[in-house]
């Protein structure tokens, strides 16, 4: 039976700010990348929301960002490999705490916003997130953008001796060359929830996309990253699941199935 | 044969500005109170810092603080237990992040400045920061101050299922009931370095200490806390293990002999 | 005439996240308390803020707070007079630059959460607010809490050469001595609209408010704090405002009237 | 009479970690830029900087930086122009409300580290810190880099109403275009001490360069920027100080001749 995990960052709140509809969307997600208090998220914050993805069988991501709380990590910053390296680990340590108060494993990490674009492709940045993660745990997977970086990736991570999975977006047009199309190419962002649905169906079923000149694009779609950000986008995820359910596919967390 | 550990604070460089003089301290310690990023302390500093006491054998201990990088945690602020809670586990784990990438693993847990301050006696605090070491990992001893406070630490240590051990200071004045004298008393700060090494004897020979009254005060005294912050204070540490050491009694990192 | 001022706290946004319905309850208030930068707001929330309030005619305040983020300046922090002096200055100078730059004075200084609360009757904090006033700009009011510190405040600001407003709360319980009654206690928060509309009223009105105890308390009220966190928050405040013009009370900026 | 003014980084203090020899330094320069909180300062060490200038007739500059305080603002960091404007004005604010308190002029504005770099030659910054400063305060100078961008920086100040003054670096290399060469050169960083004091006299009288491959540069030379992190750098700004005085030169405060 073919499976899929879908994952959706979480726990961007912080302090007396509430961001994001967690509660809402957690019933139809499998996957929670759950912000680390740098760019996003606070220690109370990351709390509550592990008991959140452990009360609803979601598995438990961190997501580290650059230390831009005012710019919510998403300015590109200048870091050496090293600095990456060593914030990334400290935020995995960070949610690691909370893994172990609820009796979860950390089930993967995930790179946010500038630190995710910027290691696209980026070796030393790859190595650097790699090394945090195998040095702090080698059970947990590294989850990266899939497409034209996953032999390069792979090959890091296998040598690292760590699990990677490969994720697509919907609502991002692609290249023919697997890559995502930058922001500010007209198009580049679907917003048109039908398309966006159509999608990620054949993400789920095929593992193909359309790309922005109309080819096929084949690639390994481990998990299909969606959005809680407002009730339109958790209504998009609910339809997102179960179409992909009503094509006999798995929805699971994909600490489950990636080897 | 009689044991004692010597815990000094370290790790207290935040990027660019040094503090301490870590690198000429640690031959003379066994145990190192590592600062977490919170009030001190930052991702690569903290990276260098458990390297550095791995490569002298001497045990790694998290100190976290409170959220305030420019009192540098020393000033009271009102945090409810749950906060106090979820701060120190965040803290441990991001600690244990290094202990992981660095193959050590994590011996202790120190509050720092104010969180210590606040905590002694205090049974709220006391639970928070139990709670938060016993969550992430049991193994973990918690570092608390000897004296009056000893029996309602070691119940609700014990209750957790953690270790706890005592610690004493040699350049501080004690009153009769067995605790410190308030810094703004004359004399509560204990200048003169041949009296605090003396102190600091007495302590790791007999487990007594000379109250503000004159009376002798008996107490469990695990490890004694040294400073590293100049010079002197480093020249103080090297005194003291001396003449430790040649009164027979093992230096040894706390968490070779705490039970 | 009589003359009263609507006083309402904004720019609470930070970053990413948006906290507030700045724009929907500025028409209805004739002064802001914009925060700056330490509990909240940001250089560009700030820059926006001062001009909506100048595109409304509303009086721009600096609301200064502790430096405490993930609090939100709500958590007392043991600072001595001179770090809140200095706390003070710093924001009250980073706000009088938006000012500048859109061609508006700053009209008065409101401290905000827990150094509100912790300056109440507390004369080295009151005196450490009105020398960061006073040394920043003399031609700025000092807003506090109207009621029993009101002749410790005046006498301090009039001393230093600055004006001072009192400010009265519709929604809090006052105790006969002219306190607000601690949160704690049941009943200290006035949840019924209709009441908190009524009292409002009655302070513009005769500037009496009824005690917990059932007296009537009479003090100087120059200004009315009302919130607009919700909707139902700028519903109030937009009922307060015409009970109080139907009355044929003048609702203006305090920088107007304030001597 | 000729005059030059010597200008020097200050106020690089934060919370407990002290960076820099300010108070011996300080004799010797003309005029400070002083950290205002972003990448480096605090409230209470801007307070005393600003008075430790003053006491020495020192021209108070602020030094605005980045928001990246582990990382001293040393990083590149993505920032659109109004974030730059804002975070700009918010500085310069800020150190104005010291200025105000000891009663002196703020006279210049420096931008520190990577956005002092970035600026150079890029006129959407360069627009970003004028409109800023101008908005502000337009009796502040713009203090930056002489040489290749003189040209642009003048006619975007000039537009907007607000002096200029530039510097050259003594102890670095320049290319034949009037750029500093990269630090990433070998001989970027001139660290003979009498050949910086050599450069810094041919500045001084002639307003000269050597360039790296041997020609002359002439630029417009209004400021020498000195250093004061260590003994020898305090050392080698007296040598340079009585040096220029010996050749008749008025070493002054750039505020009095800039026009």
């Amino acid at each position: 039976m073919k499976k899929i995990d879908l994952n959706c960052d979480m726990g961007e709140s912080f302090g007396a700010w509430i961001m994001g509809m967690d509660g809402e969307v957690i019933p139809y997600v499998t996957s929670a990348n759950i912000a680390c208090g740098y760019h996003a998220g606070d220690a109370h914050v990351m709390y509550k929301t592990v008991k959140l993805a452990k009360d609803h069988g979601v598995g438990v991501g961190a997501h580290p960002g650059y230390p831009d709380l005012v710019g919510f990590g998403r300015r590109n910053m200048d870091c050496t490999p090293e600095e990456v390296r060593d914030y990334v680990a400290y935020q995995i340590g960070a949610m690691k705490a909370f893994c172990a108060i609820h009796g979860v494993p950390l089930q993967h990490v995930k790179p946010h916003g500038s630190l995710y674009n910027m290691s696209v492709g980026n070796e030393p940045l790859i190595r650097a997130i790699v090394e945090a993660i195998a040095g702090v745990d080698k059970s947990v997977i590294y989850l990266a953008l899939g497409g034209a970086q996953e032999p390069l990736v792979t090959k890091i991570a296998r040598e690292a001796g760590i699990r990677v999975a490969f994720e697509a977006f919907p609502d991002r047009a692609y290249t023919p060359e697997g890559k995502l199309a930058p922001r500010s190419l007209p198009g580049a962002v679907i917003k048109d929830p039908k398309v966006a649905a159509e999608r990620a169906l054949r993400m789920a079923k095929e593992g193909k996309i359309i790309t922005t000149e109309g080819s096929v694009l084949e690639m390994q779609i481990d998990t299909i990253c969606v959005h809680g950000d407002n009730p339109s986008a958790v209504e998009l995820v609910k339809n997102i699941r179960s179409a992909i359910e009503g094509e006999g596919i798995a929805v699971e967390p994909m600490g489950k199935f990636i080897k």
